[in-house]
């Protein structure tokens, strides 16, 4: 273990984290807020970048990293992003139980977005800032980030960390370059999330938070960019105008496209857009997950009182399997309520997630389709054993070494996934009664199997919100503080494809080779 | 496609198939029972022997399978068995729809045990006696039973047949010659069914069913042996002593195990069955899930009235963990009232099911063994990429290929499952409330979507019950044609493991090679 080049990266991170964390001091400042908010922020910062500063002083032996210690350091990055990005929440009192803010700030940075505050109303506007900006971090990955700043070396160690912490099997094929690469693709998503935010300054301001258009759209934004999903006022985007929520959906699609897709379109060569099949499956989920819950919202198979006009159905609709395929986790409405068709689609979506190279989380479209494809020729093989296959995906030969590592990661997904509810049934919130306020009016729903179920898929999966007790309406602050460490790391293993958290807890790794 | 060969076995299968009849026919004649259920059983009887006989009549130019033949004929197999097996509930209108009759027969022969029947009283002795005996001959295979009859072939198309069948990725590696096996199998399960009947005829008769105690014997046996599980009597087991109880129990862990463990016991190998990987982990699993649930029903996690003494706190853990995992699905109480972590633990052990090589349905305790060894190696050679894997399984190298199918079969398993309950939630039952009666008393549930996920997972594990509108106490009555055709094939799927239906649906097997 390079323990000092180690150190080194860490350090910068924990500088960068610092330098972040001015954005959130601003908007304290902007608002005025007590001198309590501003150092809430003030000392993280002088902390972070201290500890960052004094990591650069020891000189390393070797300037490389092995490709265990390039997974290793990505888990770390996650976990000390989230030690020191935990501390403003609980100096400035929004969330003072140490473990829930962690839970919260992981939250922030997996893109998940779900909350353990119970009453979004009575936090500040930094903090607030703060869950949104770190969606906006984590969505591109924060090593990624760091990487324009690591100086390029050919050993393949930055390869490493990329390859570690990117969602989706594939990554950084479109120029050669690594630090290219990286720029080219933070202009875009710097260049869409700028778009978004013009755009929804459009709408008229929600009443009742004239003054925060602005602010708000921002926020919104940066949810939407890391498709994370953090709610700001209360029923997340329910007080929304039609207009922004449709923006949002459209852009939440965006946002769920492999970003190397953009650089094609970016060099003109749109034919090759629409001929990904990564892209046409993903559009084709989207297209008839939208159809099932429609119908079923219009009352075409269960018997669903007709709360919605037919409007109002297509756009939640939309918005939901915008919101929860990409695994952003913004809703409309309560979507509790809704018929067991819808429901289900929308379980089905967030375990399938969006396209790979993308900001999302859950298992990835491209997964499914290989998946699908190494399934037939599995069976292909066994009608003729002599059988050779020809698969392809996206143009190239799909070669047996990726489908058996994409059957790996979906074992994978799937055990860590029950495990997470088995963990989870061991809380005493079980059973217990939970009223819910919502647009569909207030009701009480007990703390079932399906929310343990669809807490640790929203976990998992990086979408926020989950069913039944803690459902849109709802948040986590039930859960005692082991449930909300299993949920932590099931977020961490989510939004890091599992592998490289597996490998930071293995002994093997901290051992000489 | 050796279409004359397929008919000729599939001829002999019917054969057999009329052959078994004439034990409920039997039953039927010696509880007196009306004209209508002698003929309900003597019409198919003629029917299916008829039939068999015509198949017999064309000579195959090939006597041999090839492999694909053999798949598909596996998977044909049960469709037939099913086809016919289901008349006889028609014609006594004990089951009228026919829809409901194939459900019925299947989820007899695949050993799953979820009835349709709303109320048990109500049918005659020759249909519970056909229920359960289905279970008895699905247990092993109906394959296994033909090869009996099949002239051994040196080609290995027996083996192809075998393979298609057996639960579990290993099988016949006890003695080389396959019909050798297959009789020494056969003869340790015969001797284990009437091991059990003897052991169960001490107990003291149920009240009130006194003169049925050798008759509800062996039905239960039935259900033992194969690992099935319908219920006979209100309540399935609950009006059982405890002894019974108790030995129903370690009957259903024994028939849980791996038959090559008794043929190991039978030649003095004692320490062998003791160094076999799968049977430790199956043990140890075994004994942490009764814990988990006791615990949990002596109210240690989540607050839990005190309706058990500890004994029967025990014996329910013991039984429900025995019969679950052995995807039985007997019952002694109602566990759908249960502490989440005891209903999590039951959903666990459904998904792992027993070991390979016994009547059990399930993931198999050996998969998720190697699964585990597999994602093992995964970390280890990304933390050393020149590490060579040394896994061994039950002393034996582990392959790569071997690993890689076992994950392709469990993301397989995983889809499957998720499909399953994507299409059960178009049903109109969603939503609807059900009135339980059961030993924890009255009350009412909403078919929600526990309903439909243990209904799917209750029916590709081959289990029997599931939890909530479709619990213990409850039937799969309320389904709509739809949903009970797509749980028949998760039956049928779970049962063969999932390629052979695969095989048998896709059209290039019914192409020339």
């Amino acid at each position: 273990m390079n323990y000092k080049k180690l150190g080194k990266i860490l350090g910068k991170i924990m500088i960068l984290e610092g330098i972040l964390m001015i954005a959130p001091l601003a908007v304290s400042l902007i608002y005025k807020e007590s001198r309590l908010h501003i150092l809430a922020f003030l000392i993280p910062i002088l902390l972070v970048t201290s500890i960052g500063f004094l990591l650069q002083i020891p000189k390393p032996e070797r300037n490389t990293l092995y490709q265990k210690e390039g997974f290793a350091l990505t888990a770390m990055v996650w976990i000390v992003m989230t030690l020191f990005g935990a501390i403003p929440f609980v100096i400035n009192g929004d969330i003072p139980n140490y473990i829930d803010a962690c839970f919260e700030i992981m939250s922030g940075f997996t893109t998940t977005g779900s909350s353990i505050i119970p009453d979004i109303t009575t936090v500040a506007h930094s903090t607030l800032f703060w869950r949104s900006f770190s969606h906006w971090i984590g969505g591109m990955g924060i090593l990624v980030f760091v990487l324009i700043f690591i100086p390029e070396s050919n050993d393949g160690s930055s390869m490493h960390l990329l390859r570690a912490e990117s969602p989706g099997p594939q990554v950084g094929k479109i120029v050669s370059k690594m630090k290219m690469t990286t720029r080219i693709l933070y202009l875009i998503y710097l260049g869409m999330t700028v778009l978004e935010v013009i755009i929804l300054m459009f709408d008229k301001p929600i009443p009742g938070y004239e003054n925060d258009q602005f602010f708000f759209s921002l926020l919104a934004t940066f949810g939407c960019a890391g498709t994370g999903g953090f709610g700001f006022i209360p029923g997340s985007m329910e007080l929304f105008h039609p207009f922004s929520q449709y923006v949002m959906s459209i852009f939440l699609i965006l946002f769920g496209c492999n970003f190397s897709l953009y650089y094609l379109l970016l060099i003109g060569k749109i034919k090759d857009v629409f001929r990904s099949e990564e892209f046409r499956s993903y559009f084709m989920i989207i297209v008839a997950a939208v159809g099932f819950v429609f119908l079923s919202l219009v009352g075409k198979f269960e018997t669903f009182p007709q709360i919605y006009t037919t409007e109002e159905a297509f756009r939640h609709s939309l918005f939901q399997i915008s919101s929860l395929m990409t695994t952003a986790g913004y809703t409309t409405t309560d979507y509790d309520v809704w018929p067991m068709l819808a429901k289900t689609t929308l379980v089905v979506v967030m375990f399938i997630g969006a396209m790979a190279g993308s900001t999302a989380g859950g298992i990835k479209v491209s997964r499914i389709v290989m998946a699908m494809k190494g399934a037939y020729i599995n069976v292909r093989k066994l009608i003729n054993p002599h059988y050779v296959p020809k698969a392809k995906f996206e143009g190239k030969t799909l070669e047996q070494k990726t489908i058996n590592d994409v059957f790996a990661f979906i074992t994978l997904y799937f055990f860590i996934f029950l495990a997470a509810i088995f963990l989870l049934s061991f809380d005493s919130v079980n059973g217990q009664i939970v009223t819910i306020v919502s647009d569909a009016g207030n009701y009480e729903v007990k703390h079932g199997f399906f929310s343990n179920f669809s807490a640790a898929l929203t976990c998992i999966s990086n979408v926020g919100p989950a069913f039944e007790a803690v459902g849109p309406y709802s948040n986590f602050a039930g859960y005692n503080d082991f449930s909300i460490i299993v949920l932590t790391l099931t977020m961490m293993l989510g939004r890091l494809e599992i592998l490289p958290v597996l490998i930071l807890f293995n002994k093997r790794t901290w051992k000489k080779i």
